[in-house]
């Protein structure tokens, strides 16, 4: 029977924590100094720049306890930091991780998160390098600052994109959404059994891999991952690059997954696909004759698809949306305010 | 009249933050990359280490609102931070800083808390590179990651005292603790007035300044902050060193305004000094000859005392304590469980 942290105590939770980190995580190099004194410290590498994203992830805001095991929480929770690093063009490195935790909590949880943490991290050879944890008296978090490395000159930024630009967009879209919205329905009776939409909101993945492959080809003029959603970062690009766009909508890439959920649930399906949804995917804009040398760089690394889905034009921040009529129009962009709920 | 977060939104809380750090923080050097992309970046120095440090404060776990304002309570968030850095001989450079806010905080009280952050970096022409905002539903937290720099070579671990060393302390440890439990009496009615102790829990000072200073001369052997309070930290310098430790009574470095309060209270003042207090000052071992060398570096920096309060010994693990008629007596190092109150 697993036991509550007020029953292992902190010491305890920290010296578990400790032995995870040590026997299942990647070995630290010489030079680096991990947990165990006032700071971590590393030797950075000449000939390139460093990298940091942090972000957090607060229970029943970010992530339902009901809807996800604490194993994919933690692999959540890394992959969208290490998302952060890839759409930079950089390679994750180092992790610092910091806990609000419930004394009610399940040590077996903690160490389950933990695993889902180092499943990340170890195909990188990238390692926890500090943390802490700290009582909660309200929520459980989970807060990673995660370090990258992206060789000099090769960082591929999101204010960079240029009129004339094609936008790339790899795999699906807005599946975590709809695998968020069937969690939802299911809970009150209705059951959409195994899916792949279901597990696209459990066990996202991101392309970091792909993203920093892409970097390498200084090819990309500008990149974003997806997670404020497709228009949501296809905003950024053109808020922070002085630049608008236009989709087209029989170019959008939509998984037969998504089509049927769409059609079943009686809901649009183009909302699906552009809305805010936790997915990872890579948004890239690059000049028309290097679309083909920036697919085969993604598609030689995984069975990602590469999909045209627009253009960038000189239409300052202005996004249309072209239907399978002919007919475009213009998209508003309305955030997402999370104080207001 | 101030608006909470709810009526301002996350958009205009981030707007007001970015403002913010833009007007009043320390300007980003060429090639940093700040706020507003899938991560922050900058160049290392070539010649330095990195090290890199993260805490969490939550409220009424780390801090007793009515206790401390917003703006000292977003200067102690940092300043502990800035210690840990400090401690072990660097300066800091680079701030992520992630703030978990219900929906009812008052804006002015985030504005006052960045201010708070602010004050504490700019002396070191360091800023504030991302970070994020998400909504708490419990208690507020800020969680602070900070990257610092060492020169190659310099940087000062708690691992490595040695025996026959002596044990150095700056300043008076034990005031913040007494400060507030000066608070936490006067709530139930009792006064205590203007008191130099209130304000080393309100507003505690580092001595990384002291620390970067103290590793440049490359004669301390270890070094550790005490913000775990003196017997604490000088349990982790003698369970990383592997070595024992022998203290003075007559030699602690005990305030007046600590010895009036002890007296007044009915405390034993040797608890206040030893035990756990959110103190942030450093405990410096070094050869016994180094010792005026040491002690010349940081009061040429400030008017900090510099106290010898002891040695390191071969007795691994052993600390004792040599009370004012010579007796000696072992001390138990008991942890304080977060989880288990």
């Amino acid at each position: 029977m697993s036991r509550t942290l007020a029953q292992v105590g902190e010491f305890g939770l920290i010296d578990r924590i400790h032995e995870i980190i040590r026997d299942e995580g990647v070995a630290l190099p010489k030079n680096t100094l991990g947990i165990g004194d006032d700071c971590a410290a590393f030797q950075p590498r000449p000939g390139y720049d460093l990298l940091i994203t942090c972000d957090c992830m607060v229970e029943n805001r970010h992530y339902l306890p009901q809807f996800i095991s604490a194993h994919d929480m933690g692999r959540r929770a890394m992959t969208l930091n290490i998302s952060d690093v890839g759409a930079m063009g950089g390679r994750p490195c180092y992790a610092l991780i910091s806990l609000g935790l419930r004394s009610d909590t399940l040590l077996e949880d903690v160490i389950a998160i933990y695993r889902g943490f180092l499943m990340e991290l170890n195909p990188f050879q990238a390692f926890v390098i500090g943390g802490n944890v700290t009582k909660s008296t309200g929520a459980n978090f989970i807060d990673i600052t995660l370090i990258g490395e992206v060789e000099s000159g090769k960082m591929v930024r999101r204010s960079t994109a240029k009129p004339g630009d094609v936008i790339l967009i790899t795999g699906y879209p807005g599946q975590s959404a709809a695998g968020l919205e069937i969690l939802l329905q299911s809970e009150s009776g209705k059951t959409w059994g195994d899916n792949p939409l279901i597990t696209a909101y459990q066990c996202p993945s991101h392309r970091a891999v792909e993203g920093h492959a892409v970097a390498k080809t200084a090819l990309a003029n500008a990149m974003i991952d997806t997670s404020d959603g497709l228009l949501g970062d296809l905003g950024h690009i053109c808020d922070e690059s002085g630049v608008g766009a236009e989709l087209y909508e029989k170019d959008l890439p939509i998984s037969r997954a998504l089509r049927q959920f769409a059609e079943a649930s009686g809901g649009e399906t183009l909302d699906w696909v552009l809305k805010e949804s936790d997915d990872y995917e890579l948004m890239i804009t690059c000049n028309p004759e290097h679309v083909a040398h920036i697919r085969n760089t993604v598609t030689g690394i995984s069975h990602t698809p590469v999909t045209e889905i627009g253009n960038i034009t000189a239409n300052k921040g202005g996004i249309e949306i072209v239907g399978y009529n002919g007919d475009s129009r213009r998209v508003e962009l309305s955030g997402w305010d999370h104080f207001s709920k």
